[in-house]
C-alpha cells in the first residue's frame, strides 16, 4: 500500500485560470476529494477518483473522515474555495488533528489559493493596497459583539477591510448593524466594493459610497471591501494609495 | 499595430507551482515585463520579450513607463512578488494613472497572486484561520506612529496579524519597538511565525513565543505572523481555531 497523504487545498475563487499548478497537481494525484458540495463539484471527475461532497457546517466530521482516509493509505485532497487558511477548512482539519494525536504524524500539507478578497480587490483595482483587515461576519462561531468590536477597532485605526460571509438567510440583520456602525465611524463618501461570485459566470462588482450602501447589496456569495479614508476612484477603478493620510 | 494592454500581475511567493495559469499566460503573451530587479529575474527570457528591471523605490517611474508602453501598443506585464494588490505595484500604477487621465481608457487588468502571508500561513498550518490584519511595517510611506497605532488596535481587538517588510537595514529599530508594543498588549506565550523566503530554496520557518521573539529573527525577506490569543500548536503545525475565545 502506498503511503497516504492529506492536502488541504485552495481552489481559488472559481475560474481555473486562478487555480495554482500545485493544487491542480494534487488533484491529479488524489484518490479522494473531500469538501463542501459546491466546491467538490468544481473538481473534474475521473476514473479512480472518489468524490466525497458534504454539507455546510459538517467541517469537523469532514476533516475527521479525510484524516481517517489518509491514515488508511489514501491520497486525500480537502478542497476549499479561495484559500484554505482563510475562513475555510485548514483550521477545521487542525482542530480535528488536535483531538487525534495518532494522526499527527501523517503527511499533511496546506496548499494556498487565491482568496476571495484578493480576487475581488484585483477586479476592482487596488482597494487593499494599504494596511487592511479580513473579518468573517458570520456569527456561527463567535459572538456578534466580538465582530462589532473588531470592525470598530479597524475603522478607528483606518484599516481598509474585507468582510467574508457578510449576510446569509439565517442572519439577515447582522450586516445592517455593521453598516450602521461604519456610518458612525466613517465619512459618508467612504467607498465600498460589493464583489459577488468573482471568477464565475455570475460575477458582479458594484462600487458605492457608504451613504449609498444597503444590506441587500450583499449575500452569501459576496465579499465586501471597505476602503480606508484615502481610498478613491480613478477612472473605472478603485484604489488605496500606498501612503497613509 | 495590435492594441496594447497592461497587466499588473502577481508572481506568487517564488515557486512557479504557486503561480496562477492566468499570470503565466499573460507573461507568455507579453512583449514587455517591468518590475523590481529580483522579480523580473523570475521571468524566463525568450525571443521577443523585453525585460525592464528597475530598482526599489522607483515604483511611480516604473508605473509611468509601463503605462506609456501600453499606450504605444505594447503588451506589458508589471510583475510583483506575491499579490500585486498587497503592498506592491497595483497601487503605484493607479497613482500614476490618476495623474494621467489620457491613459485611463487603456486595457488594464490586475491578476492576483498568492501573497506572502498566505503562503507562509499555509506552510505553518493555519495561523490566519480567524480574523486577521495585514500591516506593512515599512515607514517609507507612513509615520511610525500610524504603524504603532494599528498594531495596538489589532492586538486590542485580538486580531491575528501579518507583518510585511518587518525590518530592513535602513530601519533596524522599528521592529524592536513593535515587539515591545506586542509584549505590552499580549501574553508572553503568544505564538509568532517568522517565515523567510517561502517558496524559494532559502525558505525557513521558525515558530517562537512572544517571550522568545528577537528583532534579528526578521529581515527584508521575512513575513511575520502573530497569532491571536487562541492560536496554538498541534504537532508540528500552528493554527488558530475558527471560534473566537
Amino acid at each position: 500500500m502506498s503511503p497516504g497523504w492529506l492536502c488541504i487545498a485552495g481552489l481559488g475563487p472559481g475560474d481555473e485560470a486562478m487555480r495554482t499548478p500545485e493544487v491542480a497537481q494534487a488533484l491529479d494525484q488524489a484518490t479522494d476529494v473531500v469538501g463542501y458540495i459546491p466546491y467538490v463539484a468544481r473538481v473534474a471527475p475521473r476514473e479512480g477518483l472518489r468524490l466525497h461532497p458534504s454539507d455546510n457546517r459538517q467541517e469537523i466530521a469532514r476533516a475527521q473522515a479525510a484524516l481517517a482516509m489518509a491514515a488508511a493509505g489514501r491520497r486525500v485532497v480537502v478542497v476549499s474555495s479561495g484559500d484554505p487558511g482563510v475562513f475555510a477548512m485548514a483550521s477545521a482539519v487542525f482542530e480535528a488533528l488536535e483531538a487525534a494525536p495518532a494522526w499527527q504524524q501523517l503527511d499533511i500539507r496546506v496548499l494556498p489559493g487565491i482568496t476571495a478578497m484578493l480576487a475581488a480587490a484585483a477586479r476592482a483595482g487596488a482597494p487593499l493596497g494599504h494596511d487592511f483587515c479580513a473579518i468573517n461576519l458570520s456569527d456561527n462561531l463567535k459572538p456578534a459583539a466580538t465582530i462589532e468590536a473588531r470592525v470598530r477597532a479597524a475603522a478607528g485605526a483606518d484599516f481598509a477591510m474585507a468582510f467574508y460571509n457578510p449576510r446569509s438567510a439565517s442572519r439577515p440583520d447582522g450586516f445592517a448593524r455593521i453598516l450602521a456602525l461604519l456610518r458612525e465611524a466613517c465619512e459618508p463618501q467612504r467607498l465600498l466594493v460589493f464583489a459577488r461570485a468573482v471568477g464565475t459566470p455570475e460575477e458582479r462588482l458594484r462600487t458605492v459610497t457608504l451613504a449609498e450602501a444597503r444590506p441587500e447589496m450583499a449575500d452569501m456569495r459576496t465579499v465586501v471591501l471597505v476602503g480606508n479614508a484615502a481610498t478613491r476612484r480613478v477612472g473605472r477603478f478603485v484604489y488605496t494609495p500606498r501612503a497613509a493620510l
